[in-house]
């Protein structure tokens, strides 16, 4: 079971302006085949089917919580796209009613590059990649074969390091940089405790191929922040009560990647703080969240009140 | 953000054998158009995509919470999938090497339904439907509307119900049983949340459209314990910190539906106890966690007393 | 635009029993890449898209007016596929409540191949192939050139009758097998139609590859009514007042092919006299079309009767 | 059955300039999830698959009728589409030969969104969304229980409004502005008389939710015609001779929605007189109807004399 | 069996800008319905399938062998989207490392139509349409029955050369535009092929039909110079050792087709003698072949020379 | 570019039954995420995307050589999948024609898993999985990085090894189990050369995990004469001119893996000698190679004499 916390795994700056095409370009993040769709669908259903769980309880504990952390990059990547769609929010902008819709006000939808996204979602994200196709479970391995599936993690880690990079050159808000920023340190993360789980079932030093591409995370100065707070050396075990047995792979006998800084690999019981959730303030003349909204906020408030 | 609790959201009995057809009658529940997935899939990205969120706030909690309680729904159909495809276990099954494997040991795979469920998955589920063909993104639909979206919800949840009604009535083994049991007891109270959230916007008693299909819970024997829990007069926040406000749409001015036992709704902070997560011993010879896991049961053995 | 006749376009015996395989090996007439779903689709789309329709206007209108037959046949097949997996009706079998659920009335549908066909859709058809696999855009060719439309017209035709054949021969009950004789009796119609057609634009004598597969219509016993009836020789209008151009290329000074009962080309203005629609009387214990329909019967009783 | 009738649903005025992203726009209204692809593909398996037609007729006549509309709606718009995307026609544009086509006549049809269009389809319209995302059986439910599919349908009309409006608010040309227009004003026909059909099952108002979202049709130029004529008010048999029984669900006992010009609800035998088709005058140079098109002419023109 | 040689079949120039849009427009002739993956994947499948080989031998040939040209095809294809997407290449540009990636680099690639392109494949081609939407065994029609494949594989050269022209069209670059020119005049002769194939089975003289359509390729100057090497009346047989039995079909009683540079119809043992695969030089910047390439080349050079 | 020779990589059984259900299960090894579509489609777009191909060479005819074996692969898998469908073949069963039709001859294929194999491909192999779903472009990576690319791809061999073994575990008949047992031999191969290849470029000894899943080729009597042959120490070039480079990386420094026959890598110019591909003889009354095929056969031999 999982829990939720109303905040997002990081603070994301709001964007400068409205920019559907980076918003689309984001979306390779959420639903392209090495996008965090894909890594939550890998590691959930890997979890869900883990064979022989207590025999191999670190292993377990592994994926299982690294799944959590992958319902956050979900999250983050979604409110990454839905801002850049949305825009710097102006006060008021969801107030009033959406006024006279006959003068084609959203001509400009007509050329973004997924449509779909304003046309269908009102400017959210979806699970599709950003040639608009949708994930889908060609892109979920889950064998059962503990070895392989890390093996499968490990690659999935790394190619989701590449995209995560190219994605990150296309784009010059600080919103989606962001995302970017975050992603690519944890991703690293990810990606060097698979390798170490390896390591501890074969003796293979998997992890001497990171940074695969080997371009070290301080050269994005999105990621200085977090590599200065130590978030490359921290595995979180998502959980108050649960796997914390990963601490017998992600040990302090083992340290930061050499190009990252220096210390022991820490093991953190539960989450991290994370950030504040946006509003995304609607657009009553694009319906959301309705045309003439008032009236629903009105009814809200007031059962707001009742519930307190 | 979501933490993780390792355990399952009611117990599961283990299965009496082994019934891959069984299991692919599950899958239906899991990667349908009307299965888990997609209620995942749709209030998750609505809760991502949700505009005003401040100024809506009860109806933003309220998608927002049930997403979570999605999460376990998944595991837990995920669970019922991957027992049945693994039948009952056996002490040991999982020690030893698979021995000679050059006597076709599963050539009743191949007249399995899903037999790729076997080849691929060693048993475990993903996200298809019964008929093996995946859930995508024509299964999420999140508009930004706030009213449509409750109404696609309120949908989502009845056509979810035909769907476990019709999967019950396929199976006789208790595991997947109770799998829909419980189902149908959590569905109709998201029906009935959505039902309520809707009629506080408009006015429209559209809670009297359930249940939808028109059989009572009462008829469904496993659904008799959860019945007398209370369950279907229970919504949790799914939280420790957030979404209270749901108190306001599910309130005690509310009551049960007609046809269940009376008494008054009841927001319960956090969540359900749950039940235990099976092992899911796997099987050598299937290579699951792996053709000869002893040396890998070693070391996990010792990684964890390293985690202690 | 199109008018409704609540008619089927010919008769069907009722099934024998009950056979969701003999079911599912229709839906690969209705769903598949040789279907019906697909003539249907790209004749569609081709009358939509057609240019110059003045200058072309027997070519257009043979693409227009054959599209309106295509949904009689694809309303064809999908009244054989439901009325197959319902099976022989019995009296009364819609009446009365649904009654024990409990006890897995239902089970034998986890061994049907297409289990979703029951689980999700009660029986009724889809537009999926043998397999479960969805009908897409794929399966449509409209370049808006006039003769490559009219040649791959030309080859769908020729490759739906391979299909017609090998389902007809996979089928023991009357149901399907009076499905399949009256589709290849009217495919081979439309295969020859298109043959002129792009015989009077080039000159080349296509329709002497005719019959392909070479097997003449009066090897099946369920072609010979048809054939005595000279539908092999007749083109509709299907239409009161357009599309009669079609006599220039479907014109009496061609003859049937030289398999067929011989005679000269006739083109019917309208369409044909068609058959009964089955009631497919519905299965409460599935939720069709209810668990407990009486009071919808009364309802709908008393709706009628003002109607009238 | 189906008869065609030669004429559009409604009359498009042709466009002011060619615009293929317009076009791409107006696919959402095809090939996405809320489509006319989705309504037709909807309440036609619907149809075919309805149990118990006579004790539920009004029912069953009512999805069975509206069917029918919706294949004029499929084709308004792809009519709409193909418009667009050979721009305002210019006279004799389809005659001579292609000429010189080795100075890349077509540059700018790598730009546009949805190149194949161009590249495959000459500019028509096919079964895909504004991302060029392929319809699919995803977007078909068909459960065979009467008020559950009644209850999907409300909620597919009212997205499908959704989506409308935001398609409308993005299009300055005035045939793609028509197609939204009456498309608004019809599709809230079928809302409402789906609500309708559902207050008599259950006593729901639930056509007080309409219309949804919540924008009266009076703030669209292009449906004030339509609202003076009364066509909101007004539903269709679509048959000659079958479907009357809708006059118990869409009576003249209940009115036209508050915000729309009051009156009764009246059911009209038969169709809309509906418009002219246009010519879609090809295009030589882009192979349409073929690159040196006369000769094809003249034939035509012989056979169309043969023909009378 | 298959062996390779490095070698394209035809000399490319190089592209004188980078331009993303015209690659996309290349993909449609790439993963398009009409492409080179759907010939490819016809003729392989078909030959691997084919029935009574020997009784059939020079049919069996024909197919088996073009099944090989269509390889060449695919290359020369992927080679033309990789190159697009590249651009001139400058000496040089793939050492050093891919410096300070912090300032946008790739921003323009959000605006291009197959952003995935960049993001997921650096510029690689895939087997994806112009609209980014996969090929898939919908494309595939292998059913056994010898007449009727290649009837359609002669529909499918004829739909493939419309393709070809409407994306020649769009292309103002030297590389793609050599890329369709060759096409034409290969495609060509597979269609009239096929279509000798058919004539000698039934005696429909169907090339008649070609070209379809009806533009000479002499209107293509890109073709010139293969027509004036009489490519167009040479079938090569792809082998060393088989599949000479083709001289049966495309035999010297056979003439080029009316509008082409007259002559007898040869065949050829063996493979055209092609051009050189360009470099595809990396771009550090974009991580390929990676952000540090220099210790890389290194130690290929190292391994090169122990090769030698 | 692509010579073709007329046989098989390896002599395969003839079938002891028919038995379509074992032909579905190696449609897994065939279009599954890790079948052999799949190792196709990687390494041949891989090869053709490669950057800067001369300072890499050793890498890019890795990749570019193996591509071609993957060819010979799924031409093995295909043929497999034919021959088990098609059963042992008797003398004479393509002569004559089909016969009485009318008697239901192939009642038997409504049930077998995958009725498209039949009903549509008259028992032919096509690219999909097991379940019947399409391979697409979600199972090809070609990021252009070649690190990363080779890790992906030795992760893809061994999860090939894991379903060629699944899938040998269910086969009975002596010709499935020998594809497994030749694939199991040469994935073994590839896999290792990837790893060679990472060790080259980053020391890491990856080829200790070898092999994935730990059972020993030994255990798989199929495999056995292959070891004999030292069939596990030989990487062909697939070439008779280019490729050899290969050598620098699958090198006489290197030996086998511990499990299998001891001795040196070995780099063979050319490829093997393979094995005879069967005739898989027509059924005329499924219509291969045509209802009645005899007057084909005599125009084809007429034709392969006048071609000698």
């Amino acid at each position: 079971m999982f829990m939720r916390v109303d905040r997002l795994i990081t603070d994301l700056p709001p964007p400068k302006k409205q920019d559907p095409n980076a918003a689309a370009a984001l979306q390779e993040l959420l639903g392209g085949k090495y996008g965090e769709m894909s890594t939550l669908g890998n590691y959930m259903f890997q979890s869900f089917n883990f064979r022989s769980k207590d025999k191999l309880r670190p292993f377990y504990s592994l994926v299982a919580s690294i799944t959590a952390e992958e319902l956050a990059h979900v999250e983050l990547v979604a409110n990454g796209v839905a801002m850049l769609n949305n825009g710097p929010e102006k006060p008021g902008q969801d107030e009033g009613d959406g006024g006279d819709i006959s003068k084609s006000p959203f001509e400009a939808m007509q050329d973004i590059r997924l449509a779909s996204a304003f046309l269908s979602n009102g400017g959210g994200a979806t699970p599709v990649n950003s040639n608009g196709v949708s994930w889908s479970n060609d892109c979920v391995t889950t064998t059962g074969n503990v070895l392989f599936d890390l093996l499968h993690n490990f690659h999935l880690e790394c190619g989701a390091r590449i995209h995560k990079m190219r994605v990150y050159e296309t784009l010059s808000d600080p919103t989606g940089r962001e995302v970017c920023g975050y992603l690519l340190v944890r991703g690293s993360v990810h990606a060097h405790s698979y390798a170490l789980a390896i390591k501890k079932l074969t003796g293979v030093e998997i992890e001497k191929m990171l940074p695969t591409p080997n371009i070290p995370l301080a050269k994005i100065p999105e990621c200085q922040k977090y590599l200065d707070e130590g978030s490359h050396r921290r595995l979180y075990t998502w959980s108050e009560t649960d796997y914390a047995e990963i601490a017998g792979i992600w040990s302090n006998d083992e340290v930061a990647l050499p190009d990252d800084p220096p210390g022991p690999l820490e093991v953190v019981e539960g989450m991290p703080d994370g950030g504040k959730i946006h509003q995304l303030a609607g657009v009553p003349s694009a319906f959301t969240p309705d045309y003439a909204p008032e009236e629903f906020y009105e009814i809200a408030a007031k059962l707001y009140k009742k519930s307190l």
